[in-house]
């Protein structure tokens, strides 16, 4: 029996993006995580039954199978379906576009991942530049974790008139570390095989008139990625006034060199620091102290914890198809403050929030 | 104004053991952490600061260049051993046994870490191997992390007479990832100079009668060691006979590679998971099935993760040299529930203390 | 036209071995590499057009898409296989064996690698253990590179009648350099799921006696493996002793500690520096100032360049099965002389082959 | 005793770049290696011993501890100056601004490597750009490698009058492979605190007119920087006149991903596969397939054999100093030839020096 005004929640693919939604959205006031989908029969789907998460087969056919492997499997995934109002579909690329069908038929919203295309919903979503356009749609995709920066960070200077072109150098992370003990690479660095890289196009899906190219390579590392952006502007600005801007932005957060934040590990050991779960960073984390203004030009460099940056976004977007929630800031406020998403990692949390958005 | 039967800790250096004990003790019903003293001006103290855990100046002189760092100090290391009833010192290596003297003069007991010699305090502790010996001490040493694994492993095979003799290649991480920035290794591995390496005649200062030799090179991973052990017994057993010893040891865990934990990394995944703080793993992680018996030899491998594993033998630690709880097995009993150390990865909770020690 | 007198050899599969071994064979006084076939169409199979190696296409289907890449390709392995005298087939594991019934209708005796079973020839060869075995045989196999370092050093400690048993540890490297922007490991250590490894009785089968168990693992490093040995012997021995066993044994190297050369990355330095083709080490290279002797027990580490250790195995080989040199000490002379193979990577050239094999 | 018509060069500090530096001198007609000077009493001196590298002590006060460690010694570097006519300082950064006043009491000219600041010398050297210049002047100082590759693409476009304005990000490697068992970095990404990071100014020290900005990162790889650029150029033009413009330039060479060299460790194999010594790469090699225009933008990314990119121009600069050859693109060709520095990778030699420079 769940209360009628939580926002009943399905998650197709345990893995790691579904898994962190899974977490958010039991946190959420106003969310139910009825239950997880999924094929897997290792350590990764006992660990959902572990935190008595229910359990369902991805693909019916596959429970037994489930069973079998020990997996305590409630029922298949077309009886989940008929139990919730959304479904977060985080299962591999490609895969969910096979999907959408099914989730369609069974007259349940659907939220996809930066893999699927942007022509599977004809809507891709970040929740700072486009949330009341999701309002009451039935489907859409959030973008990658690289696009999701880029947006994050270009939106602002967007809406304050001041970005002429953006082009961006991509450092990506070769693999996730769950799956690092295969399908790496090793003491080198793999450029992409295109110019521009996918990236740039993509943050067009939500901001279409951004004049945005992106290069990317992914290096020997397994956790986040590190953006370069060269941004030719409309007009001379002070650095402070570029600061005073990514100050006011949500889900942005400033870190320093000079408080021993040196390079992507320090951040990583930070959020277990702040005991966060699974060590996760939702925010983008700007080096303030080596942003840097030249005439029309601004330089900066910035990390994307790929595994966790669309959570938030997730969240939100949830809301949004289900019009719960009809302005996206409040969402935002809400899965901010129930996430712990900062806006300063050393101020005291009953200061975070004081700021409007 | 502190409870007067709770035992007053203090920790001297606040890196990579010390805020790990810092955490485990606030877990403690029966402790309180006073403050924590060092000398950093960086994020790892502010963390200490946001976490609300009074900071102090381990070295007075320090204090004005913490505090102008923007770091709240609430005074020194000496008003803070003032007010404590044990010390917990996790400074750098060396730097532990010049800080001796202070602690003996305060009358505060003390505790040391691995990266510091035997003779310092002439007792070297692993909570299941000879707690009974360190009650009412003035000082103990907790051993490294490689030989609180190769104790715990070794000790209850010696326990059931069969251990003759023991040989280990110990595959160490390069550098923590807090520190990989700086100072790793890549793209190598380096054998240590001189067999046997310090590991083996270092369990031999916790139980003088292992006929114990160890190897041990760094590869290039930053996150837990590997062990390999050839045993040579003095009975030919079955193989479940030897499961069943280990599955009777607190602080032992198996895993197997068949639920998909395959590598060290899939098992620093699986404590993220698992909603572990930091994703720490305090239990030496056996591989099940590997494990293998062959004759009168054995032969396994089982993961240590270095920056924990020391953590509740140091809880223990702490109520030995107090005096506060007499029986070595009581101790780690409420030291391991209250850190959620577990019997098994994927048994509920509830389940997890059920068997006797 | 070539010289009736030297041995006419072709190689399939122009790959980490195969690229070596055609070195190799066109160093060989007696050996003539009559062509390469493949079935690549990148710049590895360009890199033998552009060293005047005759290229075929392995699979005579093939030979279109290979012109049409730009290789310029002389005919079909067909054609290849009836000029040759030998084969050596370095093609992927198993596939091999497919191949071997082709070499024996076309009447070429053949070399297979460690990747393939014993049982496909039923020889394992390694030159020093068992050269005059291979004499006139139609095939053979080299064993793999753990095998080959595991037989060099063991088998003059049997000989000598010292061996009682032997256990190792094999950090292996997980993946070669050429591919190591795909299907590496990153920042984790991946323990082989068997415990014996297969390396132990893969000794075996060129020195069945062997009494030798292995465990392995997988590390972070793209070149060279390093093995950890545990020997009992049946008599105590000095330390000298050994040392000079391993002085007087071909294709072993000592290498210190104390001349810099402190970990895997050092000795691959050393190899280029000496100006090695491909930076290659033929030789295993044993820690003098590592190993050591304790009662009846030896301990001892060395290093195996995986890439390069069986070339000068499969050049014995290539002389063995022809028949053209009766004696393995007098092919291993020859093979050494010319690919210079060291004793000791300090000595002068012209004082290396002085000492008796 | 030595030809007179031959330049005398000596060589202190006998590392990364003078041990290469050594090689290629000795491949020069026109030049003679009298000696390297080094305090080092390791592998890496003896290695120069091995190769009959006539060894000077660079400390006079060392050179007992260098006999000691077994390294025959002819002399102190005051003997050595006083046979030499050019000397190349590629000890580590600052230690060769020390030396200078040595160098110019003796009457010996000076090349100094990238590490010094422009301003020992007063002039920074990058053959194709700037070869005249340092005819005849008492000393140089031969940029850095990023510097050069730099400067070797960057020149050919300014000389076009296409050249606007050049924005870079540099993926750097971290540390060298042969120190790479210390001293480096893991699993991270080390972005420099600085942006502009040094390289685009130190291309200012070439090229005075150059309106360039580098951001510069270490990624966890050790050997070669990958070069990202975004150019701005003053008219448009089609793909094909850019790929013209790079194809004339010496020392610089492209590579496709569709030949299979699809990242930085595909080149360093291929150049073990051409033979090359220590797998060395002199040219930039860039990316044929990856190279875009996009109106009046260029994108492009190259490679940078850090090793190794700065030999060649170190050999030039030995010409310049000494005014044996007044024509730069004249010395060019010689060392090129010398070296066997080539215009394509995969082309037969006898036609890589047809194309006018």
């Amino acid at each position: 029996m769940y209360y009628n005004n939580k926002i009943k929640v399905e998650i197709n693919g345990y893995g790691v993006i579904g898994k962190r939604v899974a977490d958010a959205v039991m946190l959420q006031p106003d969310m139910d995580l009825i239950g997880v989908a999924d094929i897997a029969t290792d350590y990764r789907i006992k660990t959902a039954m572990r935190l008595d998460i229910p359990v369902f087969s991805a693909i019916p056919a596959r429970i037994d199978e489930m069973k079998n492997a020990g997996v305590t499997v409630v029922g298949t995934i077309d009886d989940l379906l008929s139990m919730v109002d959304v479904i977060v579909d985080a299962t591999p690329k490609n895969v969910g576009a096979a999907n959408f069908e099914k989730y369609r038929s069974a007259g349940v919203k659907a939220i996809f991942q930066g893999g699927e295309k942007h022509s599977l919903t004809d809507h891709s979503f970040v929740a700072q530049a486009n949330y009341e356009s999701a309002l009451g749609r039935d489907a859409t995709r959030v973008v990658s974790c690289n696009t999701t920066g880029t947006v994050r960070t270009l939106k602002p200077l967007q809406d304050a008139g001041l970005l002429k072109k953006a082009r961006g150098v991509l450092i990506r992370r070769a693999t996730d570390p769950w799956e690092s003990d295969h399908g790496g690479i090793m003491n080198t660095v793999v450029p992409e095989r295109r110019i521009p890289s996918h990236q740039g196009p993509d943050a067009q899906t939500v901001i279409p008139e951004l004049d945005v190219v992106t290069m990317a390579a992914k290096a020997s590392h397994t956790q986040t990625h590190l953006h370069y952006w060269i941004l030719e502007l409309n007009q001379q600005v002070e650095r402070e006034d570029i600061l005073e801007i990514f100050r006011r932005t949500p889900r942005l957060v400033f870190i320093k060199s000079s408080d021993g934040l040196t390079a992507l590990n320090s951040t990583v050991e930070l959020m277990k620091d702040l005991g966060r779960p699974r060590g996760d960073m939702w925010e983008a984390a700007i080096w303030e102290d080596i942003l840097s203004v030249n005439g029309y030009e601004l330089y900066f460099t910035y990390q994307v914890f790929n595994e966790a940056i669309v959570v938030p976004e997730t969240i939100d977007a949830i809301r949004a198809l289900t019009g719960t929630v009809k302005d996206g800031a409040e969402s935002m406020r809400i899965t901010d403050e129930n996430l712990m998403v900062l806006r300063d990692f050393f101020i005291p949390d009953n200061l975070q929030y004081a700021t409007q958005f």
